[in-house]
């Protein structure tokens, strides 16, 4: 979380990194800020909540700069405010500097910084880390370049830093450990920092990823990259593929609309030249050395965060149904903390949208520490989780921007899908009648997720009679558990409507005490061998007169005469159903939250990517 | 859910019914009934609501009678009302019939009768199984008997079954499959029937648990047991231990408090003559054949449901951490609808206070089928599930008559640790100087508990002061994380404010969207190794205005500063921690829903032993 852009190069800087700002606000947007060079040496501006404020900070203000570097921010330490906002200047301002992360042992530095006479005018762990570069460069002689280095050799904790000097307008220093930073080399010797390629794509092509402990120094045109023990290395040049109308709303009133009506295209994009149904063939090109390992494991640990723990709960059903291979998914912040059991022979595959998520990071190296083999699922190539593992597959969504995740939640679950009908046929626990069955439905689900969203004005009505729900309950069973979690996640996120999932016959052991006409549930109840059971659920919650929504499979005559509303989604496998059953929880989500005003794309507390533990 | 009970004797049956309905009332109370003889032939009462709402019904009707049968109701077919009330009435009125668990194929024998000229006046399938036996026995020309066997082996589904007939005074006729029924054997020919002791016990301690697929015959003061194919079979006569005492309020308001003070002594009883700190032994009697099977075993699934789950999750922590065991936990009701991995060397273990949940019993018959090696955790002896598995421990809580767990749990747990110790000594995975500081820390629980109740009045403080919230967050991790869960339902269950628990650090993955000044969030902030992490995340919160009630350690000097509200509980080891800090969120729980006016021991819709899917 927390987004950073900065520009040093032959343009104007200030509407760079402004732009940039907006285009990273998905990632946090408590507050944000500049710091630019503008003939009055080194000037800072920002301003609490979004970057249109601090635009209108600096309406009038002179931004003449071919530096700069901006902010914005998902606070950790201190509340959001002015003084808290990012950029920090030093003690005696000679430089400024930008963070994401925690500085673990920042309150120890501060201690000696205070003993120096030091003071501090915001209670975040960043200024701490600039007094004490400042602090450095002034008593030890040497080069900006060697301060920040000898700081960062000393701190503990996770860091994107950003650094400009009042001495050298055409210098920027920048650093990362554990949180994310992207260089982009653009023409005649310009160059681009962010916390991820969003603010770059529209000016170059060519990035470079920094690593874990590299430290990178621009210099009047010049790129040079410095490890922690001052070696230099030769980076790497990526091309990346990103479009820019990837990455912008294309005729949406929010990047979530757009994400969920995108889903026909990226879940066909995630299934791309892995799934030939006429063929009966099913490859996943990064996972190719490895699926033997997979089908041979005996117990399988997926780890992940939020929307990517669902994909995982719904990948362990497909998992353990076809594949016979005993799944436990794991919170990555739980995993972490314990002494988990890993066995020679166990997968560890790792979930992550953004590939950063560093929980499931930190899980990674402690599984790596076991002697795991790792897999990711992650959508945002050449990501930190990407590199880190040994194998994986992308889910090839497409940039999503949304802080509520949608697109990419059915990219997760069809690569899991894939992978796990791939180790199925390798082992033989699935026939080939159903093998190729599977693979035939899975090429129809584009077709029938664009059917679904055929449905949204009638989602829509119902999300104007529940506007002003003050509760929900989402359930489902099977399959349609974890997605009855999943459609719970998104409605909170973006309407702070209180919902909760539950697996449909856990009601009875208490959560029915919530009923009654004031709680509308939202019942998953498709034609699957639980339909039965999920109707009595549902006579159980109607016996209490809750209210409740229904999804059922196209058809379905029984349901609407007994439940107040029904949406229809079409039939398909009940191992591929959450595909599909997802959907329309995504737009009832999506309907409520705009008709109760809120910030669909950038819900309050949220940011997109949460790069600290 | 759903109570039974009957009455043939000398005595005045209306009255021995009456007070068995009301302390089988925490089984349910939708509506309540009974049918009588009082020389007008086969009369029955019954009225929505409480048993109070019938014993108003009854005033000034002629109830003088020897033999009677009463029900108080659960509803799963047809809404709470006087109608779907049992006992019901077949056809012709020659029999009446009280009825709990659920006739699956009951449209099928309706569509039939409805062709043979029945008319219904009721939804439920208990009318229709009425009805069906009352049909066999004006047709088939044989006795009531034969025609309740008859009928029986036609039924698919589970019920214990109660019927009287007109014709025969002394006469009742009981069945059960799936769902529990005792007959206690009274003075003087006299017998009772209930689906458990508790209306029993102050009459007689002799009784009998009637097998599945038994039938009771009671008939001119004899009992005779046959099974469905009419073969007679010897009942075995039980002594129970249970006291009056134990089921009574003993000056407490409600059974919820009494239960949670009786925990410093109920998880003495459950650690009685099984730990022996100075010894450094440990046994579960129970288990003593199968321990090197479960130290052996190379997976553990536990199962349960609701509060019981619960115990498992914090289970599974300690078989991990201790006897690096892989160990997943399931509901119950998920689980059976699967087609679960169990392999060789499998170990499962069900969790259930009543011994009697429908969905764990199937999901125990499924685990068998596959051959599985079953353990079963449960409080109530001589239950379904003590019967049904392979070996057990009990957790020797005493009845448990709050329909919100509380002691269960406590109890749950301490047994579930004793199991995960044993094992671990066996294995070798725990080292001696542990083993025998967890035995120490095990003995101190009670004295500890102690301490944290006579906290009682600051926590009441509290939950004053958030009696009129609308939600709730629970926030824990590690072994708190389950304990969070676990508070959130209580407060859920006899509050009804929607509470939600969360391992503390997926809040930034979603829920925090839902934090502003209306949203307390209670934190188990106790000292061990996450302590810090929690911290970050009581941060979080913070900055985001939530309102925060911390349970600490005591001597926690930082929190108090930070939260609105601290609850100090004693040290302990973390491998402990749940048995102390579950106790102020129970008290928490009970207090807010009293000054909220709700019917603690009686909460709506719930119902204490679920017996139906």
């Amino acid at each position: 979380m927390c987004g950073i852009v900065a520009y040093v190069g032959h343009r104007e800087a200030c509407p760079v990194v402004i732009k940039g700002l907006k285009r990273l606000e998905y990632r946090g947007y408590d507050s944000a800020g500049v710091a630019l060079m503008n003939g009055h040496g080194l000037k800072v501006y920002k301003k609490k909540g979004k970057v249109v404020a601090l635009e209108r900070e600096l309406e009038g203000k002179e931004t003449h700069s071919t530096i700069g570097m901006g902010h914005t921010r998902w606070a950790t330490h201190g509340e959001p405010n002015d003084v808290n906002a990012h950029p920090h200047y030093s003690f005696h301002r000679k430089l400024a500097i930008i963070h994401n992360g925690i500085i673990e042992n920042y309150a120890a530095i501060k201690q000696a910084l205070l003993k120096k006479g030091h003071t501090f005018t915001s209670e975040t762990d960043t200024e701490v880390l600039g007094q004490f570069i400042e602090d450095i460069w002034e008593n030890n002689g040497g080069t900006l370049e060697d301060a920040v280095r000898l700081a960062l050799q000393e701190v503990v904790g996770a860091y994107a830093i950003v650094v400009m000097s009042e001495t050298d307008s055409t210098q920027l220093i920048a650093a990362r450990k554990g949180s994310p930073l992207v260089i982009g080399v653009g023409e005649e010797n310009e160059f681009f920092l962010a916390s991820d390629a969003t603010p770059i794509v529209e000016y170059t092509k060519d990035v470079i990823y920094l690593n874990d402990y590299e430290i990178a120094v621009i210099k009047e045109g010049d790129l040079k990259i410095v490890n922690l023990d001052n070696t230099t290395t030769t980076p790497y040049v990526h091309k990346i593929e990103m479009e820019l109308a990837a990455i912008e709303k294309g005729g949406y009133d929010h990047f979530m609309l757009k994400e969920i009506f995108e889903q026909p295209r990226s879940i066909a994009d995630s299934m791309r030249g892995r799934v030939q149904a006429d063929a009966g063939i099913l490859q996943l090109g990064g996972l190719r050395d490895y699926m033997d390992k997979l089908a041979r494991s005996e117990r399988i640990v997926i780890i992940g965060c939020g929307t990517s723990w669902h994909a995982g709960l719904v990948a362990e059903y497909i998992f353990e149904e076809l594949a016979r291979i005993p799944v436990e998914v794991e919170y990555a912040s739980e995993f972490r903390y314990r002494n988990p059991i890993i066995k020679e022979g166990d997968i560890v595959i790792a979930i992550s949208q953004s590939g950063e998520t560093a929980d499931t990071l930190a899980a990674i190296e402690l599984a790596k520490s076991k002697g795991a083999t790792i897999f990711g699922v992650c959508n945002v190539v050449g990501s930190s989780i990407a590199r880190a593992t040994d194998a994986g597959a992308y889910t090839h969504a497409g940039p999503e921007i949304g802080v509520a995740s949608t697109k990419a939640f059915t990219a997760q679950v069809t690569v899991l899908t894939i992978m796990a009908l791939e180790a199925a046929q390798r082992k033989g626990t699935i026939s080939e009648s159903l093998f190729r069955q599977l693979l035939v439905e899975l090429e129809s689900i584009p077709a029938k997720v664009e059917m679904v969203l055929q449905a949204a004005d009638k989602i829509k009505e119902i999300a104007y009679i529940f506007t002003y729900a003050r509760n929900f309950i989402y359930l489902g069973r099977g399959l349609n558990f974890p997605v009855a979690l999943e459609g719970a996640l998104k409605l909170k996120e973006i309407s702070y409507i209180h919902a909760e999932g539950y697996p449909a016959a856990e009601m009875k052991h208490g959560p029915i005490a919530l009923i009654d006409e004031d709680m509308p549930v939202v019942v998953i109840a498709t034609k699957d061998s639980s339909y039965e059971k999920v109707v009595s659920n549902i006579q159980e919650v109607k016996a209490r007169k809750g209210r409740v929504i229904a999804i059922t499979t196209e058809g379905d005559t029984d349901l609407p005469g007994m439940v107040d509303f029904t949406i229809e989604i079409p039939k398909v496998h009940s191992m591929l159903m959450p595909l599909i059953s997802a959907i329309p929880l995504q737009l009832l989500a999506y309907y409520i939250a705009v008709m109760r005003g809120r910030n669909v794309d950038q819900p309050r507390n949220l940011a997109k990517s949460v790069t600290v533990e």
